[in-house]
């Protein structure tokens, strides 16, 4: 058994700290940075592309829409081709970065509204599907698990990984409970590790309605900012090595 | 003998257009694109390189200063580290665009105030230098004939293009003569046309105090916008050509 | 009789010129002036402002989305209190600029899809509304005739002044034909001053479907940019002038 | 004998949380905003201004560089007009804020960059000594002890207020010493509440090379961030006060 542990990173931007990028490094084996658009700068990319290259982590664009002030959180409606062009735009500033440091780009991971709206509208997820295999045909797209975007990468012969979430909880329907709603996180650290490793063995998860909803886990998604961070990844990390359960990117 | 002739293009922002780039393809031999620092966007990019690659154009990246407002124009104080990651990530995000497009990035000739700065300072010009290396080590880097950003990227093995101005004046010591100085702007095309004419054939030009100053010409650059520009580019490509001088980018 | 013309006006951006806005102020009564966030700069600002009180024309804030790419035409979804605070922020800095000029700010318009998804949602017009009384319980707020945006300045003690359009075609249900539809503009200036006499005199409108639309004219729309605009401007500015009906600024 | 306490605040920026503003305002008579341009966004300026209400802090604007990345310390060249309209724009953005607050805006302080230029070269002051005074004839201007900024404000008859560091070692010449040498920081609690101490009552401050120099303290600026900043605003409040001195904004 073989699972990816995901965090997104390098989210500070000039003076701004935020994240806990060197201490989470140590627990993840894939990294999604930020690329300037919705977080990060060409400087903060770079010490973040070293730092996973110190961990041997896998490196991951981390495109979002343009808007700093909302940290790439609220929508913003795109035709197709300038997302496929704004996706292509920050894919390609990583690139060279990671290049320049000896690096390869492993993966791409749409940001925040981004993520959200690639899931259901089709046509968006085509437009990130064509950015990233453009960029390179060998990259692996992230998304939703059992998401549009994942088909729309399916469908273009890209490699995907589903991604799931330990600390968010699942409707009946299989969609995540949206932040609004109070039982939308999970921050029992206890009842978050137990939801990841039921997701990672039974390829299912129980919905806060009680039902028992199947889904492709591949990817953990853990959050790199909030109190518990830190605490939250190296849990995770000890629950699936003491399982014997393999952390690799995918 | 051979010469480049060299453009400034992908200048237009969002909803605003900018110069006759699809005019004057047809008289340039290599276009350097506006990589959405100072002026243009991840649209613009990619429907230059397009008309660039129609019509057979050496496609370089036009790296700036972060400033939209100001066009790139103003000085802005950045460490050399600041400006290598900022090279970098504009000339990493034109790369995937053209090579999406099916081309291949061709050269790097920074912008407005980073290119005047460059062409003095050291530590500027060796920043984007090493940028231009790290990007791809075949890329050619254009500079103000003879200055310090020339010899900063023959210092790593780059290759380079010396560019001088068909439409500038020049003073004594081979400098451009200022733009706020009443006779900077060489503004009748027959004596621009002669005066490239003569740069290319006798690799000098006549300073405004009447001095020969020798220069290397390898690369004149044309200006996009401007009333007279489609004009202006026709002139010297017919005059070039009706000496039998071959128009090809380095 | 008596109606306003307005016109979009300082829609230039540092470098890139747009609109004709010299030749159009000698036509219309108030301006919506661009406050820097889709459109405008400090320096355009105020250039605009000092244009406007040569001609006596009202001056308008014309806040809009932070989004100079999109031109202030992408929806962004912001909470009420985003737009609430973005509004006020914007007002505050033109209304600084109008009064180092010796000006005073008469109102307020919001621009391009803040003003669309005013028009239909009450908490963004509300937001809107509210900005505007605190920057000066005086202002008149423009808004599509109406539309929620002019209930939402009504129940909070506002002025407000109905919107329409000479050169949009309207639907059986009043609302404008959308820009993707092939009749959504008149093109045709003969066509567009009728119905713009039409709109005055008799508050209705011919909608496509040959409904006769009522609706409140209070102000009338020109457009700053385009081929036609300026002899658009000057045919309807003359067609009122010889029926006798005032201009004026609400 | 009356000296105020000044700190700048409002520093976050979207969804970077930067400062203590919370457990700061109780220490401070005077509170310099952040307007936009270095750090800042409306939501967050309108918060810092409902604080500083609350804590009955006189309110400032603290125009900066259009520069976020680079949080306004980089110099940026601009034409005097071009600080003189960028200026206007900030103050009067931050000014009805403060007035759809209740309060009023009590003064300018330039910020990072702008400041330090400001502070030697004429034309940058005289811009932004005329902002201020077209925002608001009754506004405080605040700037470095002695600077040209001081002069420009009082040559058009602006209220003036020179400002003083508790934690910045001094040259002879009366300067601060630049950040990048060793001995530029105080970062001694004791030392640096001696420092003040002493400014306040005598007028003049020791300097690194020994020398008695004489300067105008009338605000006493804390630095917002920092580990010791809450710390450090509490034990020179606390200093001061024990020592009967009246802590007032001017």
């Amino acid at each position: 058994m073989t699972i990816d542990l995901n965090c997104d990173m390098g989210e500070s931007f000039g003076a701004w700290p935020l994240g806990n990028d060197a201490a989470l490094m140590q627990y993840i084996t894939s990294a999604n940075i930020a690329c300037g658009f919705h977080a990060g700068d060409p400087l903060i990319m770079r010490k973040t592309v070293q730092l996973a290259l110190k961990y041997h982590v896998a490196i991951g664009a981390h495109p979002g829409f343009p808007d700093l002030q909302g940290f790439g959180r609220r929508e913003i409606k795109m035709s197709p081709e300038e997302v496929f062009t704004m996706t292509l735009y920050q894919i390609g500033a990583l690139q060279a970065i990671v290049r320049a440091e000896g690096g390869a780009l492993h993966h791409v991971k749409p940001h925040g509204a981004l993520y959200n709206m690639a899931a259901q509208d089709r046509k968006l997820a085509d437009a990130i599907a064509r950015a990233t295999r453009q960029a390179g045909a060998d990259l692996v797209l992230y998304g939703l698990s059992g998401s549009v975007l994942i088909e729309a990468a399916k469908a273009i012969g890209l490699r995907t990984a589903n991604e799931v979430f330990a600390d968010r909880s699942y409707q009946d329907d299989g969609s995540l409970t949206p932040r609004n709603r109070p039982d939308a996180l999970i921050e029992d650290t206890v009842a978050a590790v137990e939801q990841a490793m039921g997701m990672v063995r039974k390829q299912s998860v129980v919905s806060t309605g009680g039902k028992l909803v199947s889904l492709v886990a591949e990817t953990i998604c853990l959050h790199g900012d909030g109190a518990h961070a830190v605490e939250f990844a190296a849990a995770i990390h000890a629950a699936l090595k003491g399982e014997a359960i393999q952390l690799k990117a995918p």
